[in-house]
């Protein structure tokens, strides 16, 4: 008889995600702590606590650049402490089922695909806007074997170095770190603001949501660099959908809370720059499963494995 | 009895290719014409004079944004007379056999994965540089079916209007139309140059040929523009390393012409702006099929069509 459940694995650059998924992608149980420095431990004694013999398998969504076949993380920014380990082996030998690992926005990507926002579309991007921005790509429902490192696409050759190295980078213009920069330079500045108030005068304690709500709240400061950096993924959009003429493009990830600035004036710039005949039929939406894609598509390809270069 | 040869085309802004090509990918005749205003009619007189009870059929390649389904020419930049034409029926409707329709640069990317440059790789990307800037995606041996205007990503946020209407183009900095513009500026500005000599001070008659030759003379405004052109155009490459982590990165088109300034200059600035892991592992060549491949590619469509979206 078949196994019941995948457990399903999300990385970032804050926070471990861990779940128990079922094989119709819905999540039975999850665990989601800080990321620390003993990241091989919490990530064995989170696998350990849910497992059973009801595992078919283990896939690892981890952020950062992924060598598939060697099953090793070539590198990662934010997560220092993963470069190097051999994941995929000690995974495998403390627990004996299949292990996959994936970039986990493309894991993000392969979730929307499979039970997601992205189920009706034969081919989508994914946007993943958080503390960086990352991609994902889906095409005739397969999830593409690529980078998809959108976040360190230039779209100012002459713009700041970026910690990619490179310059430039959409993720240093319309990231959410990107965003507390900016908010943090400007009040430094003495640009007036009700988040000077909100923070107590601590600027560091700003996160992109109080960001977010001041500027519902008519704060001027932070519209007008929500906006800007909406522009900004806007152009990344844009060179998305002039590259890859996607059915659609799917945005996931904390900054979609500020879907009404930061992403409408992003369509608007998109919408100026695209070919007009691709941006009229793509569908710019919302992901479907949030925080959560990350786990559920990492799950997926345990149960996808034979098929998910294939499609679903 | 299997038919032995498809017909082949390739149309850009400039000229009308056609070509009987053999099932081994070999170009057995050829036609090359200036465009006209009159396209369809010269389009189905090549055709014509090809045409015989050996043809599997037909594969059209064409500078534009393509509708496969429906058969159509969305939008054409350099070709506007295509607007508009219903090729497929009109071309199936005279000859009775099977039509294919592609992009020019999807094509070509087709032929080198078919007989040419991209044949050892199983995936690439390819760039043709011409008059404007076009590209075509290999994935696991198969053609990606996208848009792939690699010309049309804005590398330049606030940078000059593209007559796409975009702003701040790869092509608006690296093509041949780039190039020339830039030189002709310069010399009308009274910079020095001993093109203003080969050209008998007529600076409309000047080529990149006539650019890239001065250079490897030593002219310093060609040798400056050039570098400088390709400097962006390493930019382009950047990105689709980051985005796509190709196998291969392949160039064609008459501006390869100037691989020793323009294209090692590309391949610098890539390297300072790829993650080092992926562009340690790219390959950077030339077209093996040169003029050639947009031909043979189309004609490859025909041959490959039950499988070419699922490889060769």
């Amino acid at each position: 008889m078949k196994k019941k459940y995948a457990i399903g694995m999300d990385l970032g650059g804050t926070n471990l995600r861990v779940a128990l998924v079922s094989r119709d992608g819905d999540v039975v149980k999850k665990i989601k702590e800080p990321t620390s420095e003993e990241i091989l431990d919490s990530i064995l004694s989170s696998v350990s606590s849910l497992f059973s013999d009801e595992i078919a398998g283990i896939g690892l969504g981890i952020a950062g650049l992924i060598d598939r076949e060697g099953g090793n993380v070539l590198i990662s920014p934010n997560l220092p402490a993963i470069k190097g380990l051999h994941l995929i082996s000690e995974i495998k030998e403390r627990f004996s089922v299949p292990v996959f690992i994936e970039n986990d926005a493309n894991a993000a990507a392969f979730g929307e695909n499979w039970v997601g926002a992205g189920k009706e579309f034969p081919s989508f991007f994914l946007f993943t806007l958080g503390t960086g921005i990352g991609g994902g790509i889906i095409q005739d429902k397969k999830l593409l074997n690529v980078a998809a490192e959108v976040g360190h696409m230039t779209i100012n050759a002459n713009g700041n170095r970026c910690h990619c190295g490179n310059f430039g980078c959409l993720e240093s213009y319309a990231s959410a770190n990107a965003i507390l920069l900016k908010v943090v330079a400007a009040l430094e500045e003495g640009r007036e603001s009700s988040l000077t108030e909100i923070c107590n005068g601590n600027f560091y304690k700003i996160t992109s949501e109080y960001v977010y709500r001041a500027a519902l709240d008519g704060d001027i400061l932070s519209r007008e660099i929500l906006r800007d950096a909406g522009k900004y993924l806007g152009i990344g959009v844009a060179n998305v959908i002039n590259l890859m003429s996607p059915d659609a493009v799917i945005f996931t990830g904390g900054l979609t809370g500020a879907w009404d600035i930061y992403i409408q004036e992003a369509i608007k710039e998109a919408s100026k720059r695209a070919f007009k005949e691709l941006f009229d039929k793509v569908k710019i939406v919302p992901s479907l499963l949030g925080d959560d894609a990350g786990i559920i598509g990492s799950a997926g390809l345990v149960f996808h494995n034979n098929s998910f270069r294939g499609g679903i």
